[in-house]
């Protein structure tokens, strides 16, 4: 099994097999935490217009500009807000800065999708491992383009719990995992310090967490623009 | 200062300060072994032609596609052959797949450039110690357009030496660094494996050295599309 980790999203980027998307600050762990509170549904909109379109079909929309919640959405990106939100048996339909669209890229081209975090790391890579063929990616979302320690992190994180040939990203996301503790890899981050300064840092505290959910959403089908996520069992 | 490290070249990329450019597997090592041999200038080619063209004008051609020596180029993309090729006082002319092409996109926009491997990793940084402004950043060549492990892994052991505020990038670098042997990160690269194939594995071993050097390529000017390099005091 080859074991790939990209630790920048890049236009162009072929993933022949299946791959796990990590936007850890934030949206990956809100998805889980919408799964945890009950959410049947975990959609991705490719913007906040087409987020905002499904509210009238009784989605709860979700997401972030520069941190905070777009005007006339009805949540942030927050994983602690998501986990006491009223979604149960609801879809819920997010769009923020760079998880959804890292997630967009990957469905472009991946047999298989599903979204990780550190809250779902364990769980997701033994999704992965059930269902990869040839190939298991982890697809770090980075910030505005750039690379983000905090996803770097989270792959090696995944990564050490896998047997395979890793690439030359899955060895570096390992070693970075090694060295680094979660606490201190995510809070050292730009998306970290950027959350901590518009007074969001609880959930950089809150994301730093390992194995808390059983819980990976995985693409269950494209509709029109929207990724369609759903829980799935190993 | 600033401390930047982008693990990755790509289009776009403004560099406001100073660049440190690393191809550690091999063009930036090979640069400073051919200046160890004592060329007078290290001249990076935007391709095979182009470094050709200067044959008749009494340079010596090196370089490599896929490892090895190009037809009608003198010499290959080995430091060990170049710090005893017949340079002295002679001027180098380099085409090589990643590090030349690495170098002229930071030449795009940085104020200074430089070309950084471990054999003069500690030279380089007090050279850029010395020159920065306001942004000490170092570039990764990668391999082929992705991550390099060889590379992300040079530019976490010249951060190591620099006092300053890390981004996202130097933050992993370093603790890429802290976590590996010099050698355990070039060998295991996919850049060292590729040389392995073609029978090039002691040049892997050679640059694995650190700090054997003084010298420090540094960009001296641009002629036409060339890229010249000359030792400079720090």
């Amino acid at each position: 099994m080859r074991l790939r980790a990209e630790l920048l999203p890049r236009e162009g980027l072929i993933f022949p097999d299946l791959v796990l998307v990590v936007d850890v600050i934030r949206a990956t762990t809100t998805a889980v935490a919408f799964l945890e509170a009950g959410a049947r549904e975990v959609w991705f909109a490719p913007g906040h217009d087409a987020a905002l379109a499904l509210k009238e079909r009784g989605f709860l929309v979700a997401g972030e500009s520069r941190g905070l919640k777009p005007p006339g959405f009805d949540l942030g990106n927050s994983p602690f807000e998501a986990l006491s939100a009223p979604v149960a048996d609801r879809r819920v339909v997010m769009s923020t800065t760079n998880g959804t669209r890292a997630a967009h890229l990957a469905a472009k081209s991946a047999k298989r999708l599903a979204l990780m975090s550190l809250w779902n790391r364990r769980a997701a890579a033994a999704w992965a491992a059930a269902h990869a063929k040839e190939e298991i990616a982890y697809l770090a979302a980075g910030k505005e383009g750039g690379f983000g320690l905090d996803d770097a992190y989270t792959l090696g994180a995944g990564l050490s719990l896998l047997e395979g040939e890793p690439d030359d990203g899955a060895l570096a996301a390992r070693a970075i995992y090694e060295r680094l503790d979660p606490l201190e890899a995510l809070s050292r981050s730009a998306a970290a310090r950027a959350l901590v300064e518009v007074g969001l840092g609880e959930d950089v505290r809150a994301a730093a967490e390992l194995d808390r959910s059983d819980l990976v959403p995985v693409l269950d089908r494209i509709e029109g623009p929207y990724l369609v996520f759903r829980h799935s069992e190993a």
